[in-house]
């Protein structure tokens, strides 16, 4: 199908290139590219306003997949601690009809999900047809994490990127619109975020020591980051960065891209494979 | 723990006897009770109301579970095509945050879960500790449908009840809080709401012209319902009769069935299990 470039303005604009080094210091996580004139107020009111637009397309793919059409679509969050993989499940996502969601957050594996390989849990938690998926965290930790603690050999790591593409092209090819999205977090932003977390005692859960061990090494993220888009971003399934530190513009720019997939999916309510006079009158007759 | 009775009057206005027959004709499927006065516009705010009560007590319980707590809720929905078990998800669950629940809508079994005992494909789509679950039908199709169409032999639907209750109980035993609602709908109802989906092309695909003979089976699930409801109302694991002919009604007394069971179980944020200035300082410090 052809690409409508001017009816999708926010991919076009937070699209990672394709197949081409990658340096996300040349990304400002404080920016809002694209979002409608009135900053703050204006962004969660755009955002609100898109969440019937998104419910609607959500029950037609729904109401497809009830006839055979076997579209779905995942949405991948990745992005460091406190960047807001969370929140944009619960404030985006949280638009949806839940009946139609497939959340899955990814821990470190288990012991028997690490007698498998690192795509086995992965392929369990796929949306079936007509949902929307979500993974919060994904098969991009076994590129990232693994990389950065050396959890893997660099041959193995080198390898899962070929894996990854293979895989997400399996997917697309199946139905599965891939919506993958990094959320850029500035380190002074996640410093402030952490701090918050610190200050409130109903915000402790959310907080483990271990990401103060996980943010000394942003260098390390940043390089492994950079990595696996300029690998694995392809025209099937690109990468899309999403400036992080304003919250409203997260949820504006993910909402916004899910709009944009979601319409160009452009999914139908079936026709009805009966005799719809004939139900009626069966009704009428039998009170 | 001792029941609060006072403080629970939802419950105890839509709570079925506890061993006793049911005589399911005895309640209007019109009814309100309980509701705020002020009719169909003050029952919706009143249910809007609950929203973020409901929201921010899931919270809680999702904290508590990160800190060893195994608690959990799972809602069972039961009633006839049209009663709005869809909808309940829709309006009701969709006031949580989606990643904290885990919805299940029991189809016909399949091959594999035929091959099982009747409550396999139960255990697998069981909330997790801090999890929200819900059933759209459940495990009391096994007597209800299986009972009506004669799938296994009347000794057998016999033994289910008792399965149920011992599954149940174990459940329960296990920081299950069950909440089974049964939607109560009229005859008439039905047909109407039959009818608008029949005259409405986007609904169709919500439509089964199988659910006509269901419909001329009305009076034998309504035996099969009572006697589920007399052999399966237990103390640990109550039926609530929801009378669902309103939707505003429905949404309302299940919500409010939701509020109060979340408030008994009371889950409180965990203490921090780290030094918390340390770690304060160290953000500081290290910038």
């Amino acid at each position: 199908m052809a690409r409508r470039r001017d009816s999708n303005p926010v991919r076009e604009l937070l699209r990672l290139p394709v197949g081409k080094p990658v340096d996300l210091s040349a990304y400002d996580a404080a920016a809002t590219p694209g979002s409608p004139p009135g900053g703050k107020a204006a962004g969660i009111a755009a955002t609100a306003r898109m969440g019937e637009d998104l419910a609607d397309l959500q029950e037609r793919l729904w109401a497809a997949a009830t006839a055979g059409d076997r579209r779905r679509l995942l949405l991948v969050l990745q992005g460091p601690d406190a960047s807001g993989k969370g929140g944009t499940v619960k404030h985006v996502i949280g638009r949806f009809n839940p009946a139609g969601c497939r959340i899955h957050a990814f821990k470190a594996p288990t012991r028997q999900e690490r007698h498998h390989d690192f795509l086995w849990r992965v392929e369990k938690a796929l949306p079936r047809p007509g949902e929307i998926g979500v993974f919060d965290r994904s098969h991009y930790e076994d590129v990232l994490i693994a990389k950065v603690h050396s959890h893997a050999s660099d041959d193995e790591i080198d390898r899962r990127y070929g894996r990854i593409n293979a895989f997400e092209d399996r997917l697309s090819d199946s139905g599965v619109t891939l919506v993958k999205c990094f959320l850029h977090l500035s380190r002074e932003e996640q410093c402030r975020r952490l701090l918050k977390r610190l200050d409130k005692p109903d915000k402790h859960w959310k907080f483990d020591p271990g990401d103060l061990d996980e943010r000394a090494r942003w260098p390390a993220y940043r390089q492994a980051y950079e990595t696996a888009f300029s690998r694995c971003a392809t025209s099937a399934a690109p990468w899309y960065l999403i400036p992080a530190d304003h919250k409203w513009y997260r949820d504006w720019a993910v909402s916004s891209l899910l709009l944009e997939h979601l319409r160009e999916l452009d999914p139908r309510y079936p026709k009805a494979g009966f005799d719809v006079r004939e139900c009626r009158q069966r009704l009428l007759r039998e009170g």
